[in-house]
Parts: C-alpha cells; structure tokens; sequence
C-alpha cells in the first residue's frame, strides 16, 4: 500500500520466518560472531577463486534460511538476490543452484534492504507464500575487482572501509510466526558531489539521512517509534555525519538508539579503519545479531537503513561524483508470545 | 496475484500510460526506424565517452516517456531500471537525474521485462500510482567491457550478435486508457552448460522455452491466447532453436506468430551476424515497434519474452557455463475504442 511519497506500508505484515548469516575469518574475531550461523576459517571456502567462495558463502547462506525455515527450496517462490560483483554473478550463480525463479537486484550495499522490501510487498500482496530475499560480499573479490591488487599492500586512509565477507539471507512468508516486516521506504539518489571512493562513510550519509526523514515525514511518525535505528555500512565517519545531520534538522534520535552495522560488525578492531562495509555486511548483521536480540525481547521495533554507493570504478575514473542511495525497512515483534 | 509457479496474474490490469524508444545510428538505417522517438546520428551523442553517451540515452528516453504520459517527473512514485554496464551506472546516474525513488535491477538482457513485471506488481498492488520502468545498452561501452577493444577489429562467428544502442522506457499507471499488463512469468536460471559468449542465442534459448512453457503451464493457456510471442534477442540463431523445441514438446506456435527483437531491430542487415541484443534491444522493439502495432489494432494479445545471459567476462575466464534467463510479460489491448 502506498503510504506518502516513498513508502510502502504493509497491511498483511509479512513474516521473517527465518533468517540466516555467514561469515569468514574476520568476522569470526568480531563482537558478533556468536551470531553467525556459520563462520568460515578460509577466505577461499575451498574453492579455487575468490569469486567462486564468494558464491559458495551466498549458497551455504541460502540454504540454512530455507533449512532454518523448515521448507524445502522446492517451496521458494522467488529468489530476490543482488551482490557487488560485475553483473551480480554471486547472485545469478546461487540462482541457478536453487532453480528458483530470480529477479536480480543491483543496489550496491543497499541491497539487503531492496531485497527485504521487494520480497515483502511481493508477500504483502499475495504474489508469493514465500519470498528469499539474500545478499553477499567477500573482501577479497571486492578489493580485485574496485581496488589495487592486494599484493601492492596499498595504504588506505582512515576513512576507508572494509568489505565483509559475508552473507545474509531471510525467508519472508504470509503465515507463520516470527518477526514482521511493516514498511518500507524505497530511496532517492543523494549526490553531494563527494568523489572519494575512500571515504564511501561520509557520501552515503545525506542519503540514509534523507531515506530516514522521509520514513517519518511518510508514515507521520517520529524516532521514538523505534528502539532502534540501524544504518548499513555508514562506519564511524559515515556516522558520526548522520549523527549530526539529525542534530542539524532536530530529528531526535538519542545516541544509544542509532547503531551502525559496519562499526558493530568489527568492534573496536582499528584494522578495518572506519568500519565494515559491502551487501553482505548489513545484511549479515541485520539477519543475525539484530533480529537475535529482537527474538531476545531486546527490541521491539527497528528500521533497518542500508545504504550503497552507486558508483564504479569507471566512474570514478571519469571524475564523477558519487551516486548514493538508501532503503529502510522496519521490522517489529509483534507480540512477546508471537515471538519464536 | 500468484497463480502457479511463477506466474503472476494481475487483477487490475495496470496500464502502459506512455512509452519510448530511442536509439543510435546503426538503428536509425533499420526497417523499425520509424518506430523510434528519437534516433541519433552519432555514438557519443555528444558525451566525452561512449558511458556518458549510454546515460544521456537512457535519461532522454525516460523523459520522453514521462512527457508522453503528460506526467511530470516529480509524478513518477518509482524508477525501475538497470543496464548491462558495471554495477548499472547508467541507471543509476539516471536516477540521480530523475530524483525518483529507484529500484536497481540486473537481468542482462532480460531487465526490460522484469522491470515492467515488477512495475506492473507494484501498481497492481496500490503501492504506486505511477511506475517508470526502463533499460538501456550502447554498442561502444558494451564492446569496451565485455570484449576486444572495437581499434582491433577482431572478428566474430556467424553466432555473434551486435548489441544494441538503444533505450526503452514505459510508465505505468493505475488508472487511464491504453495496452495494459495482465500477467507477468519470473523466469528460472537454465544452463545447458554452453560457454560460448559469441553464442548467447544458443545459450539463451533453452531458458526463454522453460518460461514460455511455465507461462502457459501456469496460466492454463495455450499458445492461441496470443496472437504474437515474441522474444527478446535470441538472434537468427536462438530463435531457430527455440522453435525447434517448440516443435519437439507440442507447443503450436505457427511461425508467423513468433518473432524475435534481435531479428526485428536490424533487418537483414549482414554486419550484425544473428542479431541484435542488449537490453536496449527487446526495450525499445517492445516500447516502440511492438506497441505501435498493438495500438494499431494489429495484435490484441501478445507475450515479450526478454532473454538475458547472467554471465560476466570474469565467469568466463573462470570456465563456467552461462546461466541464462527470461521474463514474460503478457501486453493486452482490452478493446478497441479503449486502445488510444
């Protein structure tokens, strides 16, 4: 149902009826860890590519969010899936080991949230039973394909951040108990003219925050709706920005309420610079650590903001400016007894 | 509304308010010529690079189509797109220009119809009352990334095809007169393990049957439902395949019910091998030719059915085999007084 401007609110309340992350080495170190499903030792999952562990991370992630759900992937309508590789190829692969029909996504880090909103208004207005909505990112595809080879042990500014090596992946049903997606709102491209690929943090801000204000101004609702409002991959720059950005237009979000994926996802661990990033860092920390402590009573209600840098590396060769974006997505318990 | 496995069927019959087609030089000498909105004579359409040029192409067609539908583009709820360039840049600077909420998408070839398949679900289902789907392709950028640079002159087999240079845009609306979407199938990944990039029409075709059979399937029609099937970019080559395994499993199509887009856009033109392709191929035969006959009264019912190989240079490099795809969407003029 359309709800102001942006903003898709969803009569029918679809269920997360199961979700699941995967992790590699370094996550495995992080604060979350207890959080993952599975965390890999190997960077490579004992493939012979990045590339192609990277996909295996999206298929084992898969699977244990249709396991975990207790269907079969005979039973998954749509498979709603996007990654930062070249033509989304972890995606379209892991497509086509489940043989479920695909609509890929592109969104750059907001992807796990164009997932979650798509897959919950295809739910929403019973075009599906169940949707699997899922998303990747591995560190070392990610730095061949946008970066210096990592052999040239390049520095990098504090602002940089790192690309996760992880997935996340959800099953959104119409019946069933378990947390329920409610709305959603799609974003706006946000170009403040920021060109450095280096500090992603502090272009991707503007849009969280214009994502966020038009969630409230659209459902006439404030932050205190929330207990929480988590942003995907802004890092310690990225929110610090949108920290003051709210301050700047008196959207009273107090501190303990606004977290950041990618400064959870690594803790204080000062190798990560800035903080976590790439699709599979805020949809791992969504679909593990958040809705954990949500199914804990921790939290009622959240809005989950990812946010994704639409730029290329072509792009930025060609001096333009960096094309952001964000989605949110708010998830509720609806009641402590309708909580597994 | 979900009907069978991968079919959605909707109620409301969301209307194709306006459409556009633009294209480049090699499409202004085709016999669809006349079909076009705008044609360029020159590659760079005044850009400094064949990428920008893409874009230009991409957001002259939107807003062609937004005018078309007497619409501004602060009207338009949401922006469907994506391209076959790295990461949808085209699209995604297209978007930063139309400032319109913006859903990414990567289907290849094939984005065209799961851009007007998930416009049509999001109109259907009230969470828009306008919804701009489009795509786009450039033969220049799409040689630059995925092939020999074009100051080689490399040749290419027989089983080649020439991607277009051309951009599609539709609006669709809840409400007005004009072609209207009835049903849309979501295709699965099929691939029958062919690894020739100079043979996507081989490759491609297998998946563009199993969504054509699961259409019917699904739908419980046969092929007389329609009075055209047409396909996006099979070329000469996969649309002689695709008709042999019509004949093989008892789908009756008569041959001149059965067209292909990349036959259509270039004629008997020798120098683009089997074809046209590129997502700007099925978009801008289908948003311009095609519904130009519909309107006319020429076809009440037809099914696009847009192909798309889901590989990269990369999986290519890697030794995979190419995941292929299609989306059918099924176009109707209800009557002919409500056909503008």
């Amino acid at each position: 149902m359309k709800l102001g401007h942006q903003t898709w609110v969803f009569p029918s309340k679809p269920v997360i009826l199961s979700s699941a992350a995967i992790g590699g080495p370094l996550e495995a170190q992080g604060p979350l860890a207890d959080d993952f499903d599975t965390l890999h030792g190997d960077m490579m999952l004992g493939q012979s590519s990045w590339e192609k562990a990277e996909k295996t991370l999206l298929e084992e992630c898969c699977d244990k969010a249709i396991e975990k759900a207790g269907l079969t992937k005979e039973q998954i309508d749509y498979f709603l899936c996007g990654d930062l590789m070249n033509q989304i190829v972890s995606s379209s692969f892991t497509a086509r080991t489940l043989q479920t029909p695909f609509l890929g996504l592109f969104g750059a880090c907001s992807t796990s949230m164009e997932g979650l909103a798509l897959a919950s208004l295809i739910v929403d207005s019973q075009s599906a039973d169940y949707v699997l909505a899922a998303t990747s990112s591995h560190n070392s595809s990610a730095e061949k394909q946008y970066r210096y080879p990592t052999e040239y042990g390049a520095q990098k500014p504090p602002t940089a951040q790192w690309t996760a090596t992880a997935s996340g992946a959800a099953v959104v049903g119409r019946e069933g108990t378990g947390l329920r997606v409610t709305s959603a709102t799609i974003g706006r491209v946000v170009d403040m003219g920021l060109t450095d690929p280096f500090n992603m943090g502090a272009a991707m801000a503007p849009a969280a925050f214009h994502t966020i204000e038009s969630h409230f101004r659209d459902l006439q609702i404030s932050p205190t709706a929330y207990d929480l409002v988590v942003t995907g991959d802004l890092g310690r720059v990225g929110h610090s920005i949108l920290s003051e950005l709210f301050q700047q237009h008196q959207i009273e979000i107090p501190p303990e309420q606004y977290k950041d994926c990618g400064m959870m996802i690594y803790g204080e661990n000062p190798n990560v610079w800035s903080g976590g990033s790439g699709c599979g860092c805020c949809a791992s920390v969504t679909y593990g650590h958040l809705l954990n402590r949500m199914k804990r009573g921790e939290w009622k209600r959240i809005l989950v903001v990812a946010t994704g840098a639409l730029l290329s590396p072509l792009t930025f060769q060609q001096d333009e400016s960096i094309p952001c974006i964000a989605h949110a997505v708010s998830i509720e318990a609806e009641s402590e007894e309708g909580v597994q």
